[in-house]
Parts: structure tokens; C-alpha cells; sequence
């Protein structure tokens, strides 16, 4: 349903921070500026990297394909030739149905990761001589291509979590389960990829602790700070530390922007970050246009059994597409050099093809803007929800006629270096997805890229992302990610 | 996950109303206050009803049931079973499987309604007399017990919608649908019955024209004042013009409180109105609340196929429950003794009994609270949303043991009759479902009644409901109609 741009919702609108005793989106604020570069310059980066390739060292975790037949615990169903976990837990490889009017393909048919169970993804965080630290793991996931990676405090599935009253094996999760152990300061259910996974939702919580943490070696405290340094290299900063990242909700920071060349753009963005200030758009505007997307398009989407997935083929080893596109589905063997860690066997989806994800951004009367994309995805509850300016596998579109390509793909393959802001390759989560990277990149528009955004493209402040982000399923995994990256650019 | 009960999230809060000239939300506020008591006694009130007797008079409609067979264009599809149109269209009585830990019933089947397109609620407001006035609707409905209600301008669905360009046959659609025709006031997808329909989502939303426009003698210009005084009489509002209501943001009523016994219940409501005003629990905290209740419960549910679903059986003309539980699907025919009104057929869910839904409210600290249920619902997308206090259909529970009984409905049963302030009987929406009433209740409990709330029910302000309903599935359909009913009590 088209809307006028100039329309004003008699919605309430956000003004203030809530604070707890000194404020916690200060206290984010001040964690994140305390950097290792200004407290050790480029030492303490070095020493955290050294901790995770010596982490990867004592585990020899080794992951190899194996031919689905080899899978020690799942099978690929009689009835429906859905790819189960013999408890039927976990997660399964099912069949998707979908009929849409959005975008150049009305009708398909894929194999989706159904996993029903929403997860924990949680940071511990303490003050740690007045600053605030938050307690990170070096975790193995058998899809990186590093295979071990920074992660949140807890990754804990529902399994996981209903198994930890009859004693976890799920370290430090009783700081999220125990009533009274520790203080909320973030909590929202947030979506995952909705081209891979069916309707999945993690819980993005952050906790604060006051008490001794017993320490073990695969956990270091850190300052936000310091991990937004380590999310500027390459897949370093997993996919599940980046979302909860992006929900932390800071507070504009008053000290002086950055000196040199990026100073206006360090400038603009925190004013961005006051609530309400100079938005292009109010935010009763931006969920009405929201809501208008979601209306406008058409998206059915029915489970199918895998065995009835039409242009997908099963080999021995593997699920593919006719084309070679999109993804497969493929078998693994998880092992460790180290005696005491057990071995498994997994599916996993391994995409075609290195994705593409960026933010345009903008200073528009002196604020910075940035251009998010609504658009549905098949397996999205909602159907719609934010993604970034472009989010893409351009691998997918090889052969295609140009008009084909996602809007803004070719301006982003292009663009002049001294335009990207941010530009690192981060994996996706590895537990589900195999070597599935992605380029992250923040790009500041000439200044003569039009104001006026085409259908389903708006341009809004950080302060009304961060808004967003306090509720379920506004912004998509990319797009958060993206948000992530954007702070470390204060 | 537990959570203690003194959390505070670092969430942004609501604080100010945005206004638009003279302000929206004291502009809603204004028209609630113009009813037709102050205007011209109950006469106007009085002529309202006559006008609906009058208009059910003119198209004598006549809703008949018919055996499945004699339906025109909807029949049982061959290989699922499924009551389905021909078109592919409109909706669909299918199956769903439902497996969950919450309530005493783990697993069960049952017949959904599933209708993937999003409706739109719409109200065109317009300034009359410097007061704004709602355009509503004489709107026949199949299922309702007096055929004809009081609806919303428009109730079209995407099929109506998508029709529209070809010449539309939905009166008023234009507003809605044409750019720039009217100004967006409030713009929000809410859910509807969980328990009958899957995933079901409409799109309320209200605009302000300023043209002139063309009357018709279904339709009638009324003050908010004056839809809140009909709210009062059994059957007259139908659903989708409450959800809609419930939508709307008020602003704290600047004049005195009512005079009478319950001035005490309306200078709380006032006060509860105000955004963060004296409320128990922060907005942070009730955000996590929720997030925890959704993560607390496992609900998985399955579409299948209509013919699969145990426990329920077929006869020639309805489709019911082994123990007569629950609803049934009939099949009715619509005639009109007007010529130029067609005659059609369709299914429709009937429920085995009327419902019940109650608010408890209660000052805590001269502040009006209202404790909500936050429970899962099989079809609901979420799982979890916010539902009246108790809300059941008490026929459900007949030879059951006394534990299997809903909470504090024998409380509700048996509340004397000066502790309730609202008690209306009010139809589902009648294009779906045949004859279902609910008995919508608002009950003041007794000052020593605990402020502790039990697990899964939390005491909110009436201005954190609003903010809540800026948002999609929060607040489920029956705790939208009884914040509808709320705000006629000020």
C-alpha cells in the first residue's frame, strides 16, 4: 500500500535512556572506547589473536566431508526424506514451499534448516576496574574456516538450557537460568538467515554479574572496545557475537570525534545516535512504511518433505541444486586431536559462493543516515523484515541478464576505495553453515546520491535502528551484523 | 528463563507523544470526550441502533446452514482433504499438529483456518467541527447473531485490495490505497484468534482525510465518544473496528475525572495512561518479560492435511471434536431479500460455547495496572502474545476436574457484581466465525489482591499497552478488545 512520505504517526517516540544507577547505555559507551589500542596499542589485539590460534592448537579440531551414509546419527527419513537427528532434536533438513509476487522468481522450491528451538546467545559482562568487560569464548564450530572463532559467553540451545537443571555441560549458563544470579540488561528474540532457516530465533541477552567468575581457559574478559577492534579483522568475530552486539543499545558518546580524515563521518554518526535527532523520517513514519511493505507483497510459504523438493538433487554426499547455485547440504566428520573432546558427525548447508552485505550511508544535515532494504525472506516469520543496502551471493546471478542483479550490486563492486569505511569478511554461523562468509562493508555515499529512496529503501538514523532493536524481527542477521560494524566507527 | 523481578534494561523509553499540528493523540483523546451522552442525552445513541435496525432491515439478509455438499465454490480437496475454494483464494480449512509443554494437553490435531493474505482494518477520520469523527460502517457478516454490526470503514482483504486497480468494489478503499489521498495516523499489523486461525495478520490503520467525502447510507460519521458508548451495548461493535480502537493512542483526558463512585478507577486510569508513569515494572523489564515467556515454552506446530487430523470427524455438514468440544466448521448460504445483493456460500468455525475474557485491573500506588497473561497460542506466529487476564471458553472445561480449570476463572465466575466495571457481550469477527460471543469483562479487584503476579502474568499501566500496540504481536485480539473497552472508562 503506497504511502506519502510525509506521513506523522501519532506514535510515541523515544526520548530517553532508562539508566541503572550510572546507566548502562553510558556504561556500553564507555566500554567501547576503552580500546586495546590506546591501552597497549596493538599488543593486546595481538595477544587476544594469539590466545584463539593457540586455543585452535590445543584442540586439533578437524573437520571433514563424509558421504551422508557415514553420518552417525542422522538419516534422511523414509516417508519424507527429511534429514533427522535419530532423537529428533536438534535440527532438521526439510522441504520449502514458496509463492511470491516480490522479486523476478514467483515460485520455488529449496531444501531449509528447520530448527524450532530458540536458542541463548548470551553475554556475561562485569566491571572490571569500573569498566565494563564482557566474557568471550574462543569456540570451535565445525563450518568456520578457522574453525575456532570469538563467540558469546553461553551459545545454548533449548536442549541445552532444560538439560542444565539436571547439571549443564553448557559452561556459565547459570547466569541466564538461575532467578537472582545476575542483572538483564538486554534481552530480545532476534531472526536468523531467512534464505537458510525456517522461522529461527535466538534469544540476544546480556547479563551483568557482580560476583567472582571462575575463570577457564577458553574465555578471556574484554572491553567492547576491544572487540569491536577484532571484528575489523577477518572472521575473528562469530556471527552470534555480532547479533548481540548490534542489540547493545549505547549511549552517544561525549567525548571528542575521531581526529583525521574521517572526522565528519565519526561526527555525523554520533548524532545519529541521539534518539530522534535530525531523522529524515519520524519513527511513527518508518513503522507505518514498515508495515506498508510487509502488506505489499505476497509470500506463502508451505513445509514440504525434502524428498519432494523439485530442481534439487540428493547425491551420496551431498543435496544440490540443478544449476550448481544457491547452497548445499552436506555431510560432516567433527574430530579433535586432543583425547578428552568427542567426535560427531553433522549436516550442514555450505552456500555457493562468498555473500555480499553492505550499508550505504550518508550524512544528510548532518547526521548520518543509512539506506536498509525491506524485503522478504522465505523462511522469515514475518515474512519481511530490514537487511542491508545490498545483501546478496553475486555468484547466484552469474549468467543472469544484468537486469537481474540486485539493485546497487554493481555500485558496490565498484566503488572507489576511499569511499569504504569498513570492509572485513566475517563467517556465518558455524554450526549450521559450511566456509559461509560474508564481505561486510560500510560505504559513505558521494554526497550528490539521491535523498529520495526507491520502493522498499529507507534511509534512518542508528538512533532508530537501535529503537528497532529492542524489539523481535525488524532488522535482519546481516543487517545487524552491519550495525555492529557501524560503532566501531564512532 | 527466570528473571528477577527488579531488572532494568538499558531500553530506551517513551516519553512524549509526536504531534502533528494540534497533536493526534490529544486530537483521538478530544473526539472520545465528544460522546453522544454529553450531546444529546441517549437519543443520539439511541438513533445510532436504529440506524443499524434500519439497515438490517433494508438488505434482509439470511444466513442458512447447509450441508458441505451444497456449498457453490468451496469443496474438499481429493488428496488432503482440506475445505478449500475454488479460486485458490480467500481461505482454507486445513489441519494443524500442535506439540508444546505448556497447559495439561502436550499434543493434539486439530482444523485451522489458515489465510495467508493480510487484511486491511481501516478507519477514514476526518475533522468535523473542529472534532475528529470516525467513518463507520452498517456491515453484514454472515456468523454475527444479528447479522449486521458497526465495522470499520474498510475491511478488505489482498484480494479486494489487489483488485482495486482494476476498479475497486471495496466503498473507500481509495483513501487507503491511492498516495497522498489521506494522512496515516496509525499504521500497525496485529494478530487475530490464534486458537482458530494460523498466522493470521490484518493491517490496522487509520487516516485523516480533509476532502469531502461522498456519503452513503451504510455509512455513518460518528465521534470516538460516540463508538465508545455503542461498545457498551451487547453485539453492536464488531471486532475489527475494536482491534482497530485498541490501536489508538490516547492522550491523558486534561479535564477532571468523572464525578461518582468510580472517580477513584478513573483518576487511575488517567494517570495510567501517561507514558512510564508510576509503573510497577519498567518498559525494559516487561520487554524481557515477554522475550522470556516466549523463550520459556516449546510450541511446535505442523500444518497437515485436514483429512490426517485425529480426533475430529466429518459428518455431511459439520466437522467436530470426538467430545463435542471446542468449535465446529459448518458450511452456511447467505441470501439477501434485497435483489441487487448476491447470494454466496462458505464455511465458517463455530464455537461450542460462549467465551470469556476478563481484565483484571487494580491501582498500585494510585496508578491503574492490568494483569496480563502472556500464553502461547497454537497459531499464533510468535507463540507467545498478551491475553486478557483470563480468557477461555469455560463449556471447554465441563466434567473436568477443578485443576484443569484456567486460572481465576472461578474468580471471575463468582466476582460481585460491584467489582465490575465493563460487561459487554461482543461478536468475533463474523466473516469467519458463527455466532461466537465473548462476555468481555473488566473487573477492579479488591485492594488486598496480590501485587505479586504468578509466573507468566505481570501488572502493566494502561500507557504501556499503547506502546506495546505500536508493534505487532504483542497484545492478542482479546486483550486488544478489552483496552478498546478500557479507554471508555476514563
Amino acid at each position: 500500500m503506497p504511502l506519502t512520505r510525509d506521513v506523522r504517526l501519532t506514535v510515541t517516540q523515544t526520548s530517553v535512556l532508562t539508566t541503572d544507577g550510572p546507566g548502562s547505555a553510558a556504561r556500553f559507551t564507555e566500554s567501547a572506547m576503552q580500546s586495546a589500542m590506546q591501552i597497549d596499542g596493538d599488543m593486546c589485539l595481538d595477544a587476544t589473536l594469539r590466545w584463539l590460534a593457540e586455543r585452535r592448537e590445543t584442540y586439533q579440531f578437524k573437520t571433514g566431508l563424509i558421504p551422508f551414509a557415514e553420518m552417525d546419527d542422522w538419516y534422511f527419513q523414509a516417508d519424507t526424506g527429511n534429514l533427522v537427528h535419530r532423537s529428533g532434536r536438534f535440527f532438521s533438513i526439510e522441504g520449502l514451499r514458496v509463492r511470491t509476487d516480490y522479486g523476478r522468481v514467483a515460485e520455488w522450491e529449496q531444501p531449509i534448516i528447520h530448527q524450532a528451538e530458540i536458542g541463548v546467545l548470551g553475554f556475561v559482562v562485569k566491571e572490571i576496574d569500573g569498566v565494563l568487560h564482557c566474557l568471550m569464548q574462543a569456540k570451535m564450530e565445525p563450518g568456520n574456516v578457522n574453525v575456532v572463532q570469538l563467540s558469546p559467553t553461553v551459545q545454548a540451545t533449548r536442549s541445552n538450557f532444560t538439560r542444565a537443571h539436571r547439571g549443564s555441560r553448557t559452561r556459565y549458563l547459570e547466569y541466564f537460568a538461575e532467578p537472582g544470579r545476575a542483572k538483564v540488561l538486554v534481552d530480545v528474540l532476534q531472526s536468523e538467515q531467512g534464505s537458510w532457516f525456517f522461522a529461527k530465533r535466538n534469544r540476544n541477552i546480556v547479563v551483568e554479574v557482580t560476583e567472582d567468575v571462575p575463570p577457564h581457559e577458553d574465555f578471556r574478559w574484554m572491553t567492547l572496545g576491544e572487540i569491536q577492534q577484532l571484528l575489523r579483522v577477518d572472521n575473528v568475530v562469530n556471527m552470534d557475537a555480532r547479533t548481540v552486539l548490534s542489540c547493545i543499545p549505547f549511549a552517544r558518546p561525549t567525548t571528542a570525534p575521531r581526529p583525521g580524515p574521517h572526522g565528519g563521518l565519526s561526527a555525523a554518526l554520533r548524532r545519529s545516535m541521539s534518539p530522534g535527532e535530525g531523522a529524515l523520517h519520524s519513527m511513527g513514519s518508518v513503522l507505518s512504511w514498515f508495515t506498508a511493505c510487509a502488506a505489499r507483497h505476497e509470500l506463502y510459504t508451505e513445509r514440504i518433505p525434502l524428498a519432494q523438493v523439485k530442481g534439487w538433487t540428493r547425491s551420496a554426499s551431498q543435496i544440490s541444486h540443478l544449476d550448481g547455485r544457491y547452497f548445499t547440504i552436506i555431510g560432516v566428520r567433527v574430530e579433535a586431536g586432543s583425547r578428552e573432546v568427542r567426535s560427531w558427525t553433522q549436516p550442514l548447508l555450505a552456500p555457493c559462493g562468498r555473500g555480499i552485505a553492505a550499508f550505504f550511508v550518508k550524512s544528510i544535515g548532518g547526521v548520518l543516515h543509512v539506506l536498509v532494504h525491506a524485503r522478504p525472506e522465505a523462511g522469515n516469520m514475518h515474512g519481511v523484515e530490514l537487511g542491508p543496502t545490498v545483501a546478496c551471493t553475486p555468484d547466484n546471478y552469474r549468467g543472469l541478464p544484468a537486469e537481474h542483479r540486485p539493485r546497487y550490486l554493481d555500485y558496490v563492486e565498484s566503488v572507489p576505495a576511499e569511499r569504504v569505511r569498513f570492509d572485513t569478511v566475517l563467517s556465518e554461523e558455524g554450526g549450521r553453515f559450511y566456509h559461509a562468509e560474508g564481505r561486510y562493508m560500510i560505504v559513505e555515499v558521494e554526497d550528490d546520491f539521491p535523498v529520495t529512496a526507491p520502493e522498499g529503501y529507507r534511509w534512518l538514523t542508528v538512533g532508530q535502528m537501535t529503537q528497532l532493536l529492542q524489539h523481535s524481527h525488524y532488522l535482519a542477521v546481516q543487517a545487524r551484523t552491519l550495525v555492529a560494524c557501524l560503532h566501531c566507527l564512532w
